[in-house]
């Protein structure tokens, strides 16, 4: 890469006075209990003690037996964070009193502004240009405010428990569906900030700044659509770079959804595959539900990621264990028998009926003694053989049976905890009794627990997925170069041959003249290509394995009668035994930029959809790993006694391609398919660019 | 299919006395209450006004403050059922004692039998001999007890709250994982039975059992191995054809977890794909885990069968909406938008602000009338472009903004399952709020309400494609032939042949004079194809197109020379062109007999593993379902172009092939790989039997 990214705010937004203001103002408070100003009047007001709040409403001087203002520029003095709740009709004036009155932030709950049509658009613009000039942060409109826990910060309408994930959310119910699982699951909120329309604050601006909060652990992100794809790229990096891991989940899988999201909140919803690739290179975790959000973040928060894929299995009960087994195993772990010696140190702690190899069965072991899960628990920490721990079964039930083993069994939980966090060990369980006071204690000392084990081991393998995930540094988008004239096969390959991308010898020839030019510097067999048709090989307008100059007339000639092409290409026949065919391509999305492709050509592209996406543009090593991870991969390394072909002229072939698409914003789709890969060479055999419409 | 299925009992248990008894005894009763005869008793004893219920104990005469005898032949009348918690040194003696005092049915819960070893088994087997000639049924041993909640018996230790469910388990603490789950989703069950070592009554006789019971509407299974497969199978045929849809968890999907089950009760743990195709062939539903079996029986029980794939999705929240249509589409549903004219009857329901196309999202509209979620439903339902309504998000939560609509939003979900019961409508729900009295007003009405959106849309697939499957009647094992007694390239051959598989013309040649007379019936191009190497043609041992006299005979003396081998093949070369091969194969499992296999060959099956599988024997038309739902099936309909092979003469030849298997007992695997199929004809190329060893 030459050239720099294209210019682009590196200077975070400061949002102290949004997540942490010294005073509040709530605009539009009301008397009116079935009103957002009554709500986040009540909340201001009860933390008025240490955060001073200000009421404001046009017509009541008193509001909830506190004085109000009739507008911000009657306080007599500057407030950090005003939280405006009026009617769309007064937005404008309660904006500009802001800035008169020098707020320095603003949370808008009002609607009906960008998102109702054209007119509330350029209105919604104006207004930013505005606080922009007067350096305002403004979150919204149209959201559900915002909450911090670590400074006592409520102006929202509902509760979120105090923990260390931070929540950014485009949907109040969203964000409420999580907030249950999280208490579910143990786990609770840092920040929450609804992003509503992101006038000004998008949700970039929101990661990083919980990126510098102290109190965030983990970001949990909601968002239908990305109205600046590589600026939320480079904050979701960031984050992933700090240790912060940002869980995405997002929508617009299918085209039902399209519309949904559509009709929402007038943003555009990006398509599940770039938001695949996307989060490959920023390290963000995509999911698909508030449930498997939760899930992950357990783990997340309070998990070490495993060194490896063995995991030990302690069960009480042989069928627990072999369903964990199974679901681990499923989620591409390994669950192998223990060493002899192994074995017979788990034995040592166990009742003679019960399996100590893997997976362990402890067999009535808990009943006799409970503290037999924290003796065997550390016989497995402790040994070099597991990379992990998951603990399963009946844990926290025993008490239910006899009530004096309740007390035993938490502090089971408790020093099964100590012993994981003295260790480096890498620990989860599930339990039939997730509500239990014995896996109450597990969560409390920092053991993610789950109800059921395929969860349990699905977020287990994406701990170790993301432990062992190569990272490479975020691309970064080139300067844009000389726009891109003319398309068409020739002048794409002509452009393409000049980015470096080798092809096959041939000319473009319109006479039987340029032929007979061409062909000296082109080694037979040849193949005749008549251009300016897409079906030009249904038509019989390829002629290949012309094995002579007589043959080459004759074919040209039988061109020209039969299809009177304006130009041909004339071209070497390519030895394509031992090749591999391979599709590659770069498609630009409109929000995230360069998309590319490749896939095996031929029936796997077209039957079995054997293709793998990055965001763009990527290195050789990178186009090398993406062509290791197709699923027919085994065609490229010598399969059925073939010769292995060149994977790194196709890697270098395919990291040109997408620095080239890089460079040319005005590309939609570029696109050589196919090109062919030997034990040797990778070389294209065919061009295709469509400029972006 | 010529001949019958081989003599098995067709007769029935009757299971009256096991889960009607008129009396009971519990043998090993005790004052101890860490003991099982003593929690035994403690249930006995507390309906003993309704079923008599008697204590044995060998040397106490009071039991819990109750008369007990030291045997059950001390009685001095018969008892229905005795349930035996003796230790295991004095089983024999009791069950002795059963025979003689004239019990109907035992439920032994004693351990150390037939699972701790050889002469424990065949204790086991001897006592099981002597209970069959008496006519007496066992449950056990090393079992956990029966319940029948529709009887009012209760003989096990667990709690399990009255339903329609039945659950037949091998393992104690995955039922109460289960009945956990079920009370979580407001299902209850009928009957439980614990397997334990199933020494007679086996899982087949528990589901007979069930399937004549009229308090079960749907059967789940925990079973760690099936001791005979086809007994099952047709136990869970019957089932299915009752409309009582057993579903099945099983484990042994991995090689840990084959380990895990082997040291828990003995028992052979069948791999994966093989209960795929039993369960395929008998309508069973497969799932891995309790949480699963939860899901899935919740719309067995309650929820009608879509007619089709189309889901109206009303939610509250675009957010919701959109994550539901998501789901939906990954799950294979289809969301597709409204017409004009049910669009503007939803929208009649709704304020202006909702989406009202699918999905729809009622923006507020509950908030200011909580009828609308059932004027909506009622749209969806009575219109003809909907085959299934899932209702999402935030409905059981209006309650918790304002106590005054509780009553309203619980009216609500009583008159959707009103709307829902009266009319042919498949409606579920998912909810944030499944604890909510609304969300238990839906549950206890009928309608299927899940916590995580999902699980509704996977359980609302599987219902789907239940409904949609082409049922095939049970394959029958028809009487085994005459043994193969060689096996080898050529007795494959001629067996095959004879049975019907078409192969290509060909010879067995053992010198120069037989290959001069076999020729003479055979047209060149020839293969010459040394015998008895597996590793034939890495060694240069096969010649292919050989095309005249003169060629054959230099081949022939070639691998003489090179090779010397004592028999070769000379075949006519097939035209492949325009061919797809394919890999055909049967093998038998010990426990379920013949499974069929077939896959597109070459790469597709080493690379791909696209290959299906089935409970053998098939018919022709099962096999071309079979090959038509090969991922790269499109290869046979005319791929890129070519024409379109014969599916059906490859169909034939895989019933042929299945049958031939069926019939032989002793054969472990037979395979042909490849078959060609070409668009006139399919012909097998190769064939290997391998012995069950």
């Amino acid at each position: 890469m030459t050239s720099l990214a294209p210019a682009l705010p590196v200077t975070r937004r400061d949002l102290t006075a949004l997540f942490a203001p010294s005073s509040i103002a709530i605009v539009g408070a009301s008397n009116d209990p079935a009103k957002y100003g009554n709500w986040l009047a009540v909340r201001a007001l009860r933390d008025a003690d240490t955060r001073p709040a200000y009421l404001i409403n046009k017509t009541r001087s008193t509001i909830l037996g506190h004085p109000a203002r009739p507008a911000l520029t009657d306080l007599g003095g500057p407030v950090d964070l005003a939280v405006i709740a009026v009617p769309a009709a007064g937005f404008d004036e309660a904006v500009e009193d802001a800035i008169t009155s020098g707020v320095k932030a603003i949370v808008a709950i009002t609607a009906g502004l960008g998102e109702s049509g054209a007119d509330g658009l350029a209105r919604q613009n104006a207004l930013v240009a505005r606080l922009r000039e007067a350096d305002i942060a403004m979150l919204g409109p149209n959201c559900l405010g915002v909450l911090d826990n670590t400074t006592g910060l409520d102006a929202t309408v509902n509760e979120f428990r105090p923990g260390s994930v931070s929540i950014i959310s485009q949907s109040g119910n969203v964000a409420i569906d999580l907030a249950e699982h999280f208490s579910e699951q143990g786990l609770g909120v840092a920040r929450f900030a609804s992003l509503g329309n992101c006038a000004d604050l998008d949700v970039a601006d929101l990661i990083d700044s919980c990126v510098d909060h102290e109190g965030t652990e983990a970001i949990a992100v909601y968002c239908e659509g990305f109205k600046d794809g590589r600026k939320f790229a480079r904050a979701a990096a960031r984050a992933a770079d700090a240790g912060k891991p940002v869980v995405l989940l997002s929508v617009g899988r299918g085209a039902a959804s399209t519309r949904g999201a559509a009709s929402h909140t007038g943003s555009l919803v990006t398509s599940n595959v770039v938001l695949e690739a996307v989060c490959e290179a920023t390290g963000t975790e995509l999911v698909s539900s508030p449930f498997e959000m939760a899930n992950l973040l357990q783990v997340l928060v309070r998990t070490r990621p495993p060194a490896g894929s063995r995991v030990a299995v302690p069960a009480d009960g042989g069928g627990h264990a072999s369903l964990a087994s199974d679901s681990l195993e499923e989620a591409g772990l390994r669950v192998e028998e223990f060493s002899a010696d192994l074995a017979e140190r788990v034995a040592g702690e166990l009742p003679p009926t019960a399996a100590v190899s893997n997976p362990i069965d402890v067999a009535g072991g808990g009943e006799q003694d409970i503290t037999c899960f924290a003796r065997v628990a550390q016989r497995l920490i402790e040994s070099p053989e597991t990379d992990a721990v998951l603990m399963t079964g009946y844990f926290g039930g025993y008490g239910d049976y006899d009530p004096a083993v309740v007390s035993g069994e938490i502090q089971v939980g408790r020093d099964i905890a100590a012993l994981v966090a003295e260790s480096d060990a890498s620990f989860i369980a599930q339990t039939m009794f997730p509500d239990s006071a014995a896996a109450q204690a597990l969560r409390d000392s920092g053991i993610a627990v789950y109800r059921n084990v395929e969860h349990a081991t699905w977020a287990l393998s994406r701990l170790l997925v993301r432990a062992e995930v190569t990272s490479h540094p975020l691309p970064v988008l080139p300067e844009p170069a000389a726009p891109l004239a003319e398309t068409g096969y020739w002048p794409a390959r002509r452009a393409l041959t000049a980015a470096g991308i080798p092809f096959v010898p041939a000319a473009e020839v319109a006479t039987i003249g340029e032929l007979e030019n061409a062909v000296a510097d082109l080694q037979f067999p040849l193949v005749l290509k008549v251009l300016g048709d897409e079906h030009k090989s249904d038509n019989g307008g390829v002629i290949l394995n012309i094995t002579d100059h007589t043959a080459l007339v004759a074919a040209w000639d039988d061109v020209q009668a039969r299809l009177a092409p304006p130009v041909c290409s004339i071209e070497e026949m390519a030895d394509l035994s031992g090749a591999v065919e391979l599709i590659i391509g770069v498609r630009r999305d409109p929000t995230f930029g360069p998309i590319v492709l490749v896939g095996i050509g031929g029936v796997y592209t077209e039957l079995l959809k054997d293709t793998r996406c990055a965001l763009g543009p990527i290195t050789a090593d990178q186009a090398r790993e993406l062509l290791q991870s197709l699923r027919g991969s085994a065609l490229l390394t010598g399969f059925r006694g073939k010769p292995a072909v060149n994977i790194a002229a196709a890697a270098e072939l395919v990291a040109t391609l997408s620095n080239y698409a890089a460079e040319h914003p005005e590309i939609g789709e570029i696109e050589c398919n196919p090109i062919a890969v030997t034990p040797t060479i990778a070389v294209a055999l065919d061009a295709r660019i469509i400029l972006d419409h």
